[in-house]
C-alpha cells in the first residue's frame, strides 16, 4: 500500500485526483504500479486501477491474474470493481472508504451481485487516514 | 446499430465474444468503431464499448463526450455503463438485453443508482434479434 500511496503522491503532483494502484503476485512481487491519469489521457476510464490491471496482464502476457491482489488507496467505483472481478482478481486491498462513487462496499456493491461471477477477497481501511487525507486536501486545494 | 453489428460480426470472426459499438456525434458521424478485443489484447477490460468511448475521445482530443450516443449491440455490463456515464454519454443505444450481465435494465443498474452523476438517456432492445442470434450462435458453436 506504501507504494499505491506514492502513485496517488505522484498522480496529485500533475494535477489528477489522487489515487494510485499497484498489482502484486502471490508472492508478493510488483507486477505493476499505476496512478490515476484521467486528465493527462483525457480519459475518464483511466482510473489507476485500471490501467494496473492492464499493466499486470501484459506483463504477464496472460488474460487473468487469479493469484494477484491489487491494492489502491480509494475503494473502487463499480467500473474498476467489474474490471477486478473481469481479470480474476484473488484480492482487493483498498485503503479510503468511498461511499459516494464506491462499488465495492456502497453503491452498486459489484461483488455481491448474482451476476458477479467472480468475487475478490476485500479488505479494505488500509491505511485509510492517509489515503482519505491525500483525496480532501486534493479537493480542498481545488475549491 | 447496422456498423455495431458488423464490428460484432467481425469480432466473431476473430473468436472474440461478438459484441460490436460505435459512437456518433449530434449529427449522426461516426467519431469511432470497435468490436471486442478481450482476447486479442489479453484484455478483460478491452469491451468494444470501452475501445469505442476511448477511441472516440482521442478522436476529439476532450474527455467528455455530452452530445454523443453509443451504439452497442449488447446492454453493456456495469464496467462499461460506469465508463459511459463518467464519459458523460448523451445517449446509449443498445440491441439484445442481457439479463446475466447487464449493467443497465438488470444487476447494478449503474445509471439509476443516486450516486450516478451523469445518466445517458437509454434506448434498448434496438435490432435485438439480430445482435442475439449473433451471441447465441456464436455461444452454441463453442459448446
Amino acid at each position: 500500500m506504501a507504494l499505491a500511496l506514492e502513485e496517488a503522491r505522484a498522480a496529485a503532483a500533475r494535477d489528477e485526483v489522487p489515487v494510485g494502484a499497484v498489482v502484486t503476485d502471490a508472492a508478493g512481487r510488483v507486477l505493476s504500479c499505476a496512478g490515476n491519469e484521467v486528465e493527462a489521457r483525457r480519459d475518464p476510464s483511466a482510473h489507476a486501477e485500471i490501467l494496473a490491471l492492464r499493466a499486470a496482464a501484459a506483463a504477464r502476457g496472460e488474460k487473468w491474474l487469479p493469484d494477484c491482489t491489487l491494492w489502491v488507496t480509494l475503494e473502487p467505483c463499480p467500473m474498476c470493481a467489474q474490471a477486478a472481478s473481469f481479470f480474476r482478481l484473488r484480492r482487493v486491498v483498498f485503503g479510503a472508504y468511498d461511499p459516494k462513487g464506491g462499488g465495492v462496499e456502497h453503491g452498486a456493491r459489484i461483488f455481491a451481485a448474482p451476476s458477479c461471477h467472480h468475487a475478490p477477497e476485500v479488505v479494505g481501511g488500509v491505511r485509510e487516514t492517509e489515503a482519505g487525507a491525500l483525496l480532501r486536501n486534493f479537493f480542498a486545494r481545488k475549491r
